[in-house]
Protein backbone atom coordinates (compact mmCIF):
# COMPACT_ATOMS: atom_id res chain seq x y z
CA UNK A 1 0.00 0.00 0.00
CA UNK A 2 1.07 3.74 -0.15
CA UNK A 3 2.04 2.63 -3.37
CA UNK A 4 2.34 4.83 -6.39
CA UNK A 5 -0.05 4.48 -9.13
CA UNK A 6 0.74 3.54 -12.43
CA UNK A 7 -1.01 3.48 -15.52
CA UNK A 8 -0.63 1.50 -18.43
CA UNK A 9 -1.22 2.27 -21.81
CA UNK A 10 -1.31 -0.82 -23.66
CA UNK A 11 -3.34 -4.20 -24.02
CA UNK A 12 -2.99 -6.91 -21.05
CA UNK A 13 -3.29 -10.34 -21.73
CA UNK A 14 -5.51 -11.60 -18.49
CA UNK A 15 -6.17 -15.27 -18.65
CA UNK A 16 -8.39 -17.04 -16.07
CA UNK A 17 -8.34 -20.76 -15.69
CA UNK A 18 -11.88 -22.05 -14.19
CA UNK A 19 -14.36 -25.21 -14.45
CA UNK A 20 -16.71 -22.13 -14.57
CA UNK A 21 -16.44 -19.89 -17.97
CA UNK A 22 -19.90 -18.82 -18.04
CA UNK A 23 -19.53 -17.40 -14.46
CA UNK A 24 -16.61 -15.45 -15.27
CA UNK A 25 -18.07 -14.23 -18.83
CA UNK A 26 -21.64 -12.81 -16.95
CA UNK A 27 -19.92 -11.59 -14.21
CA UNK A 28 -17.77 -9.58 -17.08
CA UNK A 29 -20.54 -8.02 -18.92
CA UNK A 30 -20.61 -5.15 -16.81
CA UNK A 31 -18.71 -2.35 -15.25
CA UNK A 32 -15.01 -1.20 -15.57
CA UNK A 33 -13.43 -4.66 -16.78
CA UNK A 34 -16.32 -5.27 -19.39
CA UNK A 35 -16.13 -2.13 -21.25
CA UNK A 36 -12.18 -2.44 -21.01
CA UNK A 37 -12.44 -5.81 -22.98
CA UNK A 38 -14.98 -4.13 -25.47
CA UNK A 39 -12.64 -1.27 -26.15
CA UNK A 40 -9.44 -3.38 -26.53
CA UNK A 41 -7.50 -2.42 -23.64
CA UNK A 42 -7.48 -6.21 -22.51
CA UNK A 43 -7.72 -9.27 -23.47
CA UNK A 44 -9.80 -11.44 -21.58
CA UNK A 45 -9.65 -15.62 -21.98
CA UNK A 46 -11.02 -18.33 -19.90
CA UNK A 47 -9.53 -21.94 -20.18
CA UNK A 48 -11.64 -24.79 -18.68
CA UNK A 49 -9.35 -27.81 -17.32
CA UNK A 50 -12.08 -30.27 -18.38
CA UNK A 51 -10.84 -29.76 -21.65
CA UNK A 52 -7.71 -31.66 -20.41
CA UNK A 53 -9.72 -34.16 -18.15
CA UNK A 54 -8.10 -37.31 -16.38
CA UNK A 55 -10.72 -39.65 -17.93
CA UNK A 56 -13.65 -40.11 -20.12
CA UNK A 57 -16.00 -39.14 -17.12
CA UNK A 58 -14.24 -35.76 -17.77
CA UNK A 59 -12.87 -35.83 -13.89
CA UNK A 60 -10.70 -33.09 -13.19
CA UNK A 61 -10.39 -34.03 -9.50
CA UNK A 62 -10.23 -36.93 -7.27
CA UNK A 63 -9.75 -37.87 -3.63
CA UNK A 64 -6.58 -36.88 -1.68
CA UNK A 65 -3.83 -39.04 -0.77
CA UNK A 66 -3.97 -40.19 3.01
CA UNK A 67 -7.30 -39.51 2.92
CA UNK A 68 -9.82 -36.83 4.38
CA UNK A 69 -12.38 -35.45 3.57
CA UNK A 70 -12.91 -32.93 0.20
CA UNK A 71 -11.35 -33.39 -3.30
CA UNK A 72 -8.45 -31.98 -4.55
CA UNK A 73 -8.14 -30.79 -8.07
CA UNK A 74 -5.69 -32.87 -10.32
CA UNK A 75 -2.18 -31.62 -11.30
CA UNK A 76 -2.52 -32.97 -14.90
CA UNK A 77 -5.61 -30.86 -16.08
CA UNK A 78 -4.38 -27.72 -14.81
CA UNK A 79 -0.94 -27.97 -16.14
CA UNK A 80 -2.62 -28.29 -19.45
CA UNK A 81 -4.30 -25.23 -19.08
CA UNK A 82 -1.23 -23.04 -18.12
CA UNK A 83 1.12 -24.64 -21.16
CA UNK A 84 -1.98 -23.53 -23.57
CA UNK A 85 -1.81 -20.32 -22.05
CA UNK A 86 1.60 -19.84 -22.66
CA UNK A 87 1.32 -20.83 -25.99
CA UNK A 88 -1.38 -18.20 -26.57
CA UNK A 89 0.39 -15.00 -25.56
CA UNK A 90 3.57 -15.76 -27.02
CA UNK A 91 6.29 -14.32 -27.63
CA UNK A 92 5.05 -12.36 -24.10
CA UNK A 93 6.47 -14.20 -21.01
CA UNK A 94 3.85 -15.60 -18.83
CA UNK A 95 3.18 -14.98 -15.10
CA UNK A 96 0.59 -18.04 -13.21
CA UNK A 97 -0.94 -16.92 -10.06
CA UNK A 98 -3.27 -19.56 -8.04
CA UNK A 99 -6.18 -18.29 -5.92
CA UNK A 100 -5.44 -19.58 -2.85
CA UNK A 101 -6.22 -18.98 1.15
CA UNK A 102 -2.43 -19.39 1.29
CA UNK A 103 -1.51 -17.23 -0.35
CA UNK A 104 0.25 -13.67 -0.28
CA UNK A 105 -2.42 -11.18 0.84
CA UNK A 106 -3.92 -9.29 -2.13
CA UNK A 107 -3.34 -5.54 -1.25
CA UNK A 108 -3.48 -2.26 -3.84
CA UNK A 109 0.82 -2.29 -4.09
CA UNK A 110 0.34 -5.81 -5.10
CA UNK A 111 -2.11 -4.89 -7.79
CA UNK A 112 0.11 -2.12 -9.10
CA UNK A 113 2.90 -5.03 -9.41
CA UNK A 114 0.80 -7.28 -11.23
CA UNK A 115 -0.83 -4.31 -13.20
CA UNK A 116 2.72 -3.78 -15.20
CA UNK A 117 3.20 -7.54 -16.43
CA UNK A 118 1.76 -8.00 -20.16
CA UNK A 119 0.05 -11.29 -19.68
CA UNK A 120 -1.19 -12.81 -16.21
CA UNK A 121 -3.05 -15.89 -15.74
CA UNK A 122 -5.24 -16.67 -12.62
CA UNK A 123 -6.02 -20.10 -11.49
CA UNK A 124 -9.31 -20.36 -10.13
CA UNK A 125 -9.45 -23.87 -8.61
CA UNK A 126 -11.17 -25.17 -5.77
CA UNK A 127 -10.42 -22.98 -3.17
CA UNK A 128 -8.24 -25.34 -1.04
CA UNK A 129 -7.05 -28.29 -2.97
CA UNK A 130 -4.68 -28.68 -5.36
CA UNK A 131 -2.57 -30.76 -5.98
CA UNK A 132 1.01 -29.77 -4.30
CA UNK A 133 3.10 -30.65 -7.32
CA UNK A 134 0.77 -28.17 -9.73
CA UNK A 135 1.65 -25.59 -7.97
CA UNK A 136 5.49 -26.25 -7.36
CA UNK A 137 6.36 -26.57 -11.48
CA UNK A 138 3.35 -24.40 -12.95
CA UNK A 139 2.67 -21.90 -9.84
CA UNK A 140 4.58 -18.37 -9.86
CA UNK A 141 2.99 -17.15 -6.75
CA UNK A 142 0.36 -17.66 -4.44
CA UNK A 143 -2.77 -15.07 -4.22
CA UNK A 144 -5.25 -14.95 -1.08
CA UNK A 145 -7.64 -12.25 -1.44
CA UNK A 146 -8.38 -12.13 2.91
CA UNK A 147 -8.35 -14.25 5.82
CA UNK A 148 -11.61 -16.31 4.85
CA UNK A 149 -12.46 -19.59 2.49
CA UNK A 150 -14.51 -19.43 -0.51
CA UNK A 151 -16.02 -22.22 -2.07
CA UNK A 152 -13.99 -21.75 -5.77
CA UNK A 153 -11.28 -19.45 -6.79
CA UNK A 154 -13.23 -17.76 -9.08
CA UNK A 155 -14.93 -14.93 -7.35
CA UNK A 156 -11.12 -14.22 -5.84
CA UNK A 157 -10.37 -13.95 -9.83
CA UNK A 158 -12.91 -11.57 -10.47
CA UNK A 159 -11.84 -9.42 -7.93
CA UNK A 160 -8.30 -9.29 -8.77
CA UNK A 161 -9.29 -8.35 -11.95
CA UNK A 162 -11.89 -5.87 -11.38
CA UNK A 163 -9.01 -4.38 -9.06
CA UNK A 164 -6.47 -4.33 -12.09
CA UNK A 165 -9.13 -3.50 -14.71
CA UNK A 166 -9.20 -0.09 -13.23
CA UNK A 167 -5.44 0.69 -13.31
CA UNK A 168 -5.98 0.30 -17.44
CA UNK A 169 -5.91 3.74 -19.04
CA UNK A 170 -9.50 4.94 -19.76
CA UNK A 171 -11.48 2.59 -17.46
CA UNK A 172 -11.66 5.43 -15.19
CA UNK A 173 -14.17 8.24 -16.00
CA UNK A 174 -11.43 10.38 -14.09
CA UNK A 175 -7.98 8.86 -13.43
CA UNK A 176 -7.60 11.16 -10.80
CA UNK A 177 -10.43 9.45 -8.38
CA UNK A 178 -7.38 6.67 -7.86
CA UNK A 179 -5.37 9.20 -6.52
CA UNK A 180 -7.03 10.22 -3.87
CA UNK A 181 -9.15 7.48 -2.54
CA UNK A 182 -8.20 4.69 0.33
CA UNK A 183 -5.25 3.07 0.52
CA UNK A 184 -3.52 5.34 -1.65
CA UNK A 185 -1.24 7.08 1.17
CA UNK A 186 -2.17 4.24 3.33
CA UNK A 187 -5.02 6.01 4.44
CA UNK A 188 -8.60 5.99 4.58
CA UNK A 189 -11.12 8.22 2.14
CA UNK A 190 -12.70 10.79 4.23
CA UNK A 191 -16.64 10.54 4.34
CA UNK A 192 -18.66 12.00 1.11
CA UNK A 193 -21.61 13.93 0.72
CA UNK A 194 -23.93 14.45 -2.58
CA UNK A 195 -27.75 16.44 -2.84
CA UNK A 196 -29.96 17.44 -0.80
CA UNK A 197 -27.75 19.37 1.82
CA UNK A 198 -30.12 18.07 4.26
CA UNK A 199 -31.58 14.69 4.83
CA UNK A 200 -33.14 13.29 7.62
CA UNK A 201 -32.35 16.47 9.20
CA UNK A 202 -27.94 15.85 8.75
CA UNK A 203 -26.59 18.48 7.25
CA UNK A 204 -23.85 18.39 5.11
CA UNK A 205 -20.66 19.66 6.96
CA UNK A 206 -20.00 23.36 6.10
CA UNK A 207 -16.77 23.30 4.88
CA UNK A 208 -17.78 21.26 1.94
CA UNK A 209 -20.29 23.97 0.85
CA UNK A 210 -18.03 27.09 1.52
CA UNK A 211 -16.31 26.62 -1.65
CA UNK A 212 -12.98 27.54 -0.10
CA UNK A 213 -11.03 24.58 -1.77
CA UNK A 214 -7.99 24.74 0.60
CA UNK A 215 -10.34 25.09 3.79
CA UNK A 216 -12.18 21.60 1.82
CA UNK A 217 -9.00 19.24 1.69
CA UNK A 218 -7.35 20.25 5.19
CA UNK A 219 -10.66 19.12 6.06
CA UNK A 220 -10.99 15.87 4.40
CA UNK A 221 -7.44 15.48 5.27
CA UNK A 222 -7.79 16.02 8.70
CA UNK A 223 -11.34 13.18 8.16
CA UNK A 224 -8.89 10.80 6.69
CA UNK A 225 -6.14 10.43 9.70
CA UNK A 226 -9.17 10.55 11.84
CA UNK A 227 -11.11 7.69 10.37
CA UNK A 228 -7.97 5.53 9.97
CA UNK A 229 -6.47 5.98 12.99
CA UNK A 230 -10.18 5.29 14.34
CA UNK A 231 -10.69 2.45 12.51
CA UNK A 232 -7.35 0.88 10.99
CA UNK A 233 -4.35 1.61 12.96
CA UNK A 234 -2.37 -0.40 11.58
CA UNK A 235 -2.44 1.17 8.62
CA UNK A 236 -0.44 4.17 10.57
CA UNK A 237 2.23 2.41 12.25
CA UNK A 238 4.48 1.67 8.86
CA UNK A 239 3.49 5.55 7.46
CA UNK A 240 6.30 8.22 6.83
CA UNK A 241 4.07 11.96 8.22
CA UNK A 242 4.36 15.33 6.85
CA UNK A 243 4.83 18.15 9.62
CA UNK A 244 1.60 18.86 9.16
CA UNK A 245 -0.14 15.28 9.53
CA UNK A 246 2.01 14.36 12.36
CA UNK A 247 0.21 16.96 14.48
CA UNK A 248 -3.27 16.26 13.39
CA UNK A 249 -2.37 12.52 14.35
CA UNK A 250 -1.21 13.74 17.91
CA UNK A 251 -4.02 15.60 17.95
CA UNK A 252 -6.32 12.59 17.33
CA UNK A 253 -4.51 10.98 20.05
CA UNK A 254 -4.45 12.82 22.56
CA UNK A 255 -7.99 13.31 22.10
CA UNK A 256 -9.46 9.96 21.87
CA UNK A 257 -6.82 7.76 24.43
CA UNK A 258 -8.39 4.77 22.66
CA UNK A 259 -7.26 1.11 24.50
CA UNK A 260 -5.34 0.23 21.52
CA UNK A 261 -3.09 3.61 21.64
CA UNK A 262 0.25 1.54 22.09
CA UNK A 263 0.06 0.00 18.31
CA UNK A 264 0.89 3.18 17.23
CA UNK A 265 4.52 3.30 17.62
CA UNK A 266 6.48 6.87 18.90
CA UNK A 267 8.55 6.37 16.14
CA UNK A 268 6.10 6.39 14.05
CA UNK A 269 5.31 9.06 15.14
CA UNK A 270 8.01 11.30 14.91
CA UNK A 271 9.66 9.87 11.48
CA UNK A 272 8.50 12.90 9.59
CA UNK A 273 9.41 14.06 6.10
CA UNK A 274 8.22 17.33 4.57
CA UNK B 1 -10.22 -16.54 13.61
CA UNK B 2 -9.70 -19.65 15.03
CA UNK B 3 -13.48 -19.88 15.80
CA UNK B 4 -15.54 -22.48 16.08
CA UNK B 5 -17.68 -23.12 12.72
CA UNK B 6 -21.97 -23.30 14.28
CA UNK B 7 -23.72 -24.84 11.28
CA UNK B 8 -27.29 -23.39 11.32
CA UNK B 9 -30.12 -25.44 10.60
CA UNK B 10 -33.00 -22.66 9.18
CA UNK B 11 -33.99 -20.87 5.95
CA UNK B 12 -31.33 -17.35 5.98
CA UNK B 13 -32.39 -14.51 4.57
CA UNK B 14 -30.01 -12.50 2.62
CA UNK B 15 -30.27 -9.12 0.40
CA UNK B 16 -28.11 -7.20 -1.81
CA UNK B 17 -28.83 -3.77 -2.61
CA UNK B 18 -26.94 -3.52 -6.07
CA UNK B 19 -27.61 -1.55 -9.54
CA UNK B 20 -26.38 -4.52 -11.00
CA UNK B 21 -28.85 -7.44 -9.81
CA UNK B 22 -28.32 -9.46 -13.18
CA UNK B 23 -24.74 -9.50 -12.32
CA UNK B 24 -25.73 -10.79 -8.75
CA UNK B 25 -28.25 -13.38 -10.28
CA UNK B 26 -25.58 -14.87 -12.94
CA UNK B 27 -23.17 -15.36 -10.03
CA UNK B 28 -25.36 -17.25 -8.13
CA UNK B 29 -26.94 -19.30 -11.18
CA UNK B 30 -23.94 -21.79 -10.05
CA UNK B 31 -22.22 -23.61 -6.52
CA UNK B 32 -22.64 -23.54 -3.45
CA UNK B 33 -24.75 -21.00 -2.74
CA UNK B 34 -26.90 -21.54 -5.67
CA UNK B 35 -27.58 -24.77 -4.77
CA UNK B 36 -28.64 -23.29 -0.91
CA UNK B 37 -31.19 -21.23 -2.79
CA UNK B 38 -32.63 -23.82 -4.86
CA UNK B 39 -33.06 -26.05 -1.80
CA UNK B 40 -34.39 -23.27 0.07
CA UNK B 41 -32.03 -23.16 2.89
CA UNK B 42 -31.11 -19.15 1.95
CA UNK B 43 -33.30 -17.16 0.59
CA UNK B 44 -31.42 -14.47 -1.68
CA UNK B 45 -33.42 -10.84 -2.94
CA UNK B 46 -31.62 -7.87 -4.67
CA UNK B 47 -32.83 -4.63 -4.17
CA UNK B 48 -32.42 -1.83 -7.00
CA UNK B 49 -31.74 1.21 -5.74
CA UNK B 50 -32.83 2.63 -9.53
CA UNK B 51 -36.59 1.18 -8.00
CA UNK B 52 -36.34 5.00 -5.74
CA UNK B 53 -34.27 7.54 -8.12
CA UNK B 54 -33.71 10.71 -7.29
CA UNK B 55 -35.16 11.86 -10.87
CA UNK B 56 -36.76 11.03 -13.74
CA UNK B 57 -33.88 10.00 -15.46
CA UNK B 58 -32.92 7.76 -12.68
CA UNK B 59 -30.17 8.55 -11.34
CA UNK B 60 -29.24 7.56 -7.93
CA UNK B 61 -25.98 9.49 -7.51
CA UNK B 62 -24.08 12.84 -7.72
CA UNK B 63 -21.61 15.28 -7.67
CA UNK B 64 -19.66 15.43 -4.44
CA UNK B 65 -20.38 18.38 -1.75
CA UNK B 66 -16.98 20.17 -1.82
CA UNK B 67 -15.53 19.03 -5.76
CA UNK B 68 -13.23 16.33 -6.45
CA UNK B 69 -13.44 13.65 -8.90
CA UNK B 70 -16.37 10.82 -8.70
CA UNK B 71 -19.55 10.64 -7.62
CA UNK B 72 -21.59 9.90 -4.52
CA UNK B 73 -24.07 7.49 -4.36
CA UNK B 74 -26.63 9.68 -2.78
CA UNK B 75 -28.62 8.68 0.44
CA UNK B 76 -31.95 8.47 -0.46
CA UNK B 77 -32.64 5.97 -2.77
CA UNK B 78 -29.96 3.57 -0.69
CA UNK B 79 -32.11 4.19 2.20
CA UNK B 80 -35.24 3.52 0.68
CA UNK B 81 -34.04 -0.07 -0.21
CA UNK B 82 -33.46 -0.63 3.15
CA UNK B 83 -36.79 0.71 4.63
CA UNK B 84 -37.94 -1.98 1.55
CA UNK B 85 -36.10 -4.71 3.21
CA UNK B 86 -37.07 -4.33 6.74
CA UNK B 87 -40.78 -4.30 5.06
CA UNK B 88 -39.57 -7.70 3.32
CA UNK B 89 -38.20 -9.68 6.29
CA UNK B 90 -40.57 -8.57 9.06
CA UNK B 91 -40.93 -9.80 11.88
CA UNK B 92 -37.32 -10.55 12.03
CA UNK B 93 -34.31 -8.45 12.71
CA UNK B 94 -32.61 -6.83 9.53
CA UNK B 95 -28.82 -6.01 9.99
CA UNK B 96 -27.66 -3.81 7.43
CA UNK B 97 -24.19 -3.87 6.27
CA UNK B 98 -22.31 -1.82 3.49
CA UNK B 99 -19.25 -3.35 2.01
CA UNK B 100 -16.85 -0.24 2.18
CA UNK B 101 -12.81 -0.20 1.69
CA UNK B 102 -13.39 1.77 5.46
CA UNK B 103 -15.07 -1.51 7.06
CA UNK B 104 -13.84 -4.20 9.38
CA UNK B 105 -11.80 -6.51 7.43
CA UNK B 106 -14.18 -9.64 6.36
CA UNK B 107 -12.42 -12.81 8.23
CA UNK B 108 -14.08 -16.08 8.97
CA UNK B 109 -14.71 -15.71 12.80
CA UNK B 110 -17.06 -12.51 11.22
CA UNK B 111 -18.59 -14.75 9.31
CA UNK B 112 -19.42 -16.88 11.86
CA UNK B 113 -20.76 -13.77 13.56
CA UNK B 114 -23.14 -13.26 10.29
CA UNK B 115 -23.86 -16.77 10.05
CA UNK B 116 -26.13 -16.41 13.15
CA UNK B 117 -28.17 -13.69 11.75
CA UNK B 118 -32.01 -14.40 10.12
CA UNK B 119 -31.78 -11.66 7.73
CA UNK B 120 -29.01 -9.80 5.98
CA UNK B 121 -28.39 -6.85 3.55
CA UNK B 122 -25.58 -5.76 2.08
CA UNK B 123 -25.43 -2.94 0.24
CA UNK B 124 -23.23 -2.60 -2.79
CA UNK B 125 -22.72 0.81 -3.82
CA UNK B 126 -20.23 2.43 -5.16
CA UNK B 127 -16.88 0.97 -3.60
CA UNK B 128 -15.94 4.45 -2.90
CA UNK B 129 -18.66 7.10 -2.10
CA UNK B 130 -21.62 6.85 -0.48
CA UNK B 131 -23.41 9.69 1.15
CA UNK B 132 -22.05 9.50 5.09
CA UNK B 133 -25.54 10.39 5.88
CA UNK B 134 -27.12 7.02 4.46
CA UNK B 135 -24.30 5.30 6.63
CA UNK B 136 -24.87 7.11 9.89
CA UNK B 137 -29.12 6.52 10.25
CA UNK B 138 -29.22 3.13 8.08
CA UNK B 139 -25.78 0.97 8.39
CA UNK B 140 -25.12 -1.58 10.98
CA UNK B 141 -21.31 -2.39 10.03
CA UNK B 142 -18.66 -1.44 7.30
CA UNK B 143 -17.56 -4.67 5.98
CA UNK B 144 -13.90 -4.81 3.92
CA UNK B 145 -13.09 -7.78 1.93
CA UNK B 146 -9.12 -6.48 1.72
CA UNK B 147 -6.97 -3.82 1.37
CA UNK B 148 -7.86 -3.10 -2.22
CA UNK B 149 -10.29 -1.10 -4.01
CA UNK B 150 -12.79 -2.28 -6.10
CA UNK B 151 -14.98 -0.70 -8.82
CA UNK B 152 -18.13 -1.38 -6.81
CA UNK B 153 -19.89 -3.52 -4.02
CA UNK B 154 -21.16 -6.11 -5.81
CA UNK B 155 -17.80 -8.77 -5.81
CA UNK B 156 -17.54 -7.99 -2.26
CA UNK B 157 -21.40 -8.65 -1.57
CA UNK B 158 -20.86 -12.20 -3.29
CA UNK B 159 -17.32 -12.79 -1.84
CA UNK B 160 -19.38 -12.63 1.59
CA UNK B 161 -22.33 -14.30 0.51
CA UNK B 162 -20.25 -17.28 -0.47
CA UNK B 163 -18.05 -17.12 2.60
CA UNK B 164 -21.91 -17.08 4.35
CA UNK B 165 -23.17 -19.90 1.85
CA UNK B 166 -20.32 -22.54 3.33
CA UNK B 167 -22.11 -22.11 6.75
CA UNK B 168 -25.21 -23.16 5.33
CA UNK B 169 -26.14 -26.86 6.34
CA UNK B 170 -25.85 -29.03 3.70
CA UNK B 171 -24.20 -26.78 1.52
CA UNK B 172 -20.44 -28.87 1.85
CA UNK B 173 -20.69 -32.29 0.65
CA UNK B 174 -18.70 -33.13 3.62
CA UNK B 175 -18.96 -30.71 6.63
CA UNK B 176 -16.09 -32.23 8.03
CA UNK B 177 -13.68 -30.30 5.61
CA UNK B 178 -15.00 -27.00 7.47
CA UNK B 179 -13.45 -28.15 9.92
CA UNK B 180 -9.81 -28.85 9.13
CA UNK B 181 -9.40 -26.01 6.54
CA UNK B 182 -7.60 -22.84 6.42
CA UNK B 183 -7.73 -20.49 9.26
CA UNK B 184 -9.95 -22.44 11.40
CA UNK B 185 -7.13 -23.00 14.13
CA UNK B 186 -5.53 -20.40 12.93
CA UNK B 187 -3.49 -22.27 10.76
CA UNK B 188 -3.06 -22.32 6.75
CA UNK B 189 -3.80 -25.88 5.28
CA UNK B 190 -1.48 -28.22 4.44
CA UNK B 191 -0.03 -29.80 1.23
CA UNK B 192 -2.98 -31.78 -0.79
CA UNK B 193 -2.17 -34.65 -3.57
CA UNK B 194 -3.77 -36.72 -5.34
CA UNK B 195 -3.68 -39.37 -8.46
CA UNK B 196 -1.30 -39.96 -10.01
CA UNK B 197 1.48 -41.12 -8.04
CA UNK B 198 4.25 -39.26 -9.92
CA UNK B 199 3.39 -36.28 -11.68
CA UNK B 200 6.17 -34.94 -13.95
CA UNK B 201 9.02 -37.23 -11.28
CA UNK B 202 7.47 -35.39 -8.58
CA UNK B 203 6.39 -38.33 -6.12
CA UNK B 204 3.68 -38.17 -3.83
CA UNK B 205 5.41 -38.01 -0.05
CA UNK B 206 5.53 -41.83 1.46
CA UNK B 207 4.08 -40.83 4.32
CA UNK B 208 0.58 -40.14 2.76
CA UNK B 209 0.51 -43.75 0.85
CA UNK B 210 1.80 -45.58 4.58
CA UNK B 211 -2.33 -46.32 5.65
CA UNK B 212 -0.98 -44.81 9.27
CA UNK B 213 -3.81 -42.55 10.06
CA UNK B 214 -1.97 -41.36 13.11
CA UNK B 215 1.37 -40.60 11.27
CA UNK B 216 -0.60 -38.74 8.09
CA UNK B 217 -2.18 -36.18 11.03
CA UNK B 218 0.92 -35.70 13.05
CA UNK B 219 2.67 -35.05 8.94
CA UNK B 220 -0.52 -32.81 7.74
CA UNK B 221 -0.32 -31.07 10.95
CA UNK B 222 3.66 -29.87 11.29
CA UNK B 223 3.24 -28.98 7.47
CA UNK B 224 0.36 -26.34 8.43
CA UNK B 225 2.61 -25.04 11.24
CA UNK B 226 5.67 -25.05 8.88
CA UNK B 227 3.23 -22.97 5.81
CA UNK B 228 1.97 -20.53 8.59
CA UNK B 229 5.24 -19.74 9.75
CA UNK B 230 6.81 -19.35 6.45
CA UNK B 231 4.33 -17.45 4.90
CA UNK B 232 2.16 -15.98 7.67
CA UNK B 233 3.69 -15.53 10.93
CA UNK B 234 1.21 -12.72 11.82
CA UNK B 235 -1.33 -15.73 12.93
CA UNK B 236 1.04 -17.33 14.89
CA UNK B 237 1.30 -14.62 17.37
CA UNK B 238 -1.82 -14.71 18.56
CA UNK B 239 -2.41 -18.02 18.97
CA UNK B 240 -2.43 -20.25 22.26
CA UNK B 241 -0.30 -23.44 21.58
CA UNK B 242 -0.53 -26.93 22.29
CA UNK B 243 2.14 -28.24 24.31
CA UNK B 244 3.21 -30.52 20.79
CA UNK B 245 2.61 -27.68 19.05
CA UNK B 246 5.20 -25.20 20.88
CA UNK B 247 7.52 -27.80 20.46
CA UNK B 248 7.24 -28.37 16.62
CA UNK B 249 6.79 -24.49 16.16
CA UNK B 250 10.18 -23.90 18.22
CA UNK B 251 11.84 -26.66 15.83
CA UNK B 252 10.49 -24.69 12.55
CA UNK B 253 11.80 -21.40 14.11
CA UNK B 254 15.50 -23.32 15.27
CA UNK B 255 15.86 -24.38 11.37
CA UNK B 256 14.54 -21.56 9.76
CA UNK B 257 15.93 -18.44 11.35
CA UNK B 258 14.40 -15.94 8.89
CA UNK B 259 14.46 -12.62 8.83
CA UNK B 260 11.34 -12.20 10.70
CA UNK B 261 11.76 -14.46 13.36
CA UNK B 262 11.09 -11.03 15.77
CA UNK B 263 7.50 -11.26 14.57
CA UNK B 264 7.06 -13.76 16.73
CA UNK B 265 6.74 -12.39 20.29
CA UNK B 266 8.35 -14.91 23.17
CA UNK B 267 4.93 -15.34 25.20
CA UNK B 268 3.14 -16.60 22.16
CA UNK B 269 5.90 -19.53 22.43
CA UNK B 270 5.77 -20.02 25.70
CA UNK B 271 1.66 -19.84 26.12
CA UNK B 272 0.84 -23.36 25.83
CA UNK B 273 -2.03 -24.80 26.81
CA UNK B 274 -3.24 -28.54 26.77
Amino acid sequence: MGARLAVRDKTMWLGIVTIFPDLIRASLNEGVVGRAIERGDITLETINPRDYPLNSYGSVDDRPYGGGPGMVMAAEPLAACVRSARENVKPRTLKTALLSPQGARFSQSLATELSQLDALLLVAGRYEGVDERFIKNYVDLEISIGDYVLSGGELAALVVVDVLGRYIEGTMSNPASIECESFTDDLLDCPQYTRPRVFESLEVPEVLLSGDHCAVEQWRHRQRIEKTWKRRPDLLVQRSYKETESAELRDCVSHAHPANLETIEEESLCETTK
